[in-house]
């Protein structure tokens, strides 16, 4: 890890190698969307331009994609939470320790439609933090306007799950 | 309309074209994941194998893939039954009227990892069905196993918005 990465501020920067290929946030998959999530002002925020063709109707983000965003913001978030409690600080050290959470259930509510073209603004707040299960509520905004709200509860993946996983890629 | 198209069991290859650029279903986006929603059994019935980059850990399925999955096919249920509802033969006749639903709630619940590879079955249940909104379960199986338990609360595209999409094509 180069010593920019090791200060890096995103949580999704630190996961360990052999679970850093998440489509939506692995930095190690090309093909990916590459979101990265941050600490700001007692919360999280992440942002993310969609492409022409993550399409719904014409104009519009295509909801699936808004899921898929607050899904890993959800998970990022859980993880950055751990991270911090660990004694991260983030943009100084590299986390002590970082927990790799995945999702359990994701519940989200398209309130509006999202316009297609303007940068996306996510948010989130940590409303539990248990040691397995932590539960994040996260919104999406497009110009200013909140226009997708959900909630993530992100589950600790199993210490036995990640070794197995570090064998296999050993 | 080719003769062909007009006899699809798909309903999704009957959307208008002014909204079939749907990034998860629509036949007009070459980019898309293309899902195809079809009546079975007094349910629907949609497949989809995953590429090698939709990873969420290595073995398994990206989890906001499966979340816009089990979306599309929800929208794609609604749309069916209500297409069905109209007087739509499936296979034989095109749908005399083709709703266009969009999705007002999503709530995804991961049972258990997808394993990335096996091709994935998508069933939807149609659990409550009225004029403007349609509630569909839908579940995800890979090799015979539910791994993804999911509830679409689909809500028709008012006509208006229809009509406006059309004066914007045309």
């Amino acid at each position: 890890m180069s010593p920019a990465q090791s200060r890096s501020d995103a949580i999704q920067d630190h996961y360990p190698d052999e679970v850093a290929h998440c489509f939506g946030c692995g930095r190690l998959n090309p093909r990916g969307h590459g979101l990265r999530t941050r600490w700001s002002d007692g919360g999280t925020v992440a942002t993310f331009t969609p492409e022409a063709h993550h399409t719904a109707i014409p104009g519009y983000v295509y909801g699936g994609l808004l899921a898929s965003l607050v899904d890993c913001h959800g998970t990022g978030s859980a993880a950055a939470a751990a991270a911090r409690e660990a004694g991260w600080e983030p943009g100084r050290t590299p986390p002590p320790e970082v927990p790799r959470f995945v999702t359990g259930r994701l519940d989200v509510e398209f309130r509006k439609p999202t316009p297609l073209g303007p940068e996306l603004r996510l948010r989130g707040r940590i409303r539990e933090a248990g040691e397995r299960k932590v539960v994040v509520e996260v919104t999406v905004q497009a110009e200013g306007e909140t226009t997708v709200r959900g909630t993530v509860i992100a589950v600790r993946m199993p210490d036995e799950m990640l070794r197995r996983l570090e064998e296999d890629a050993g």
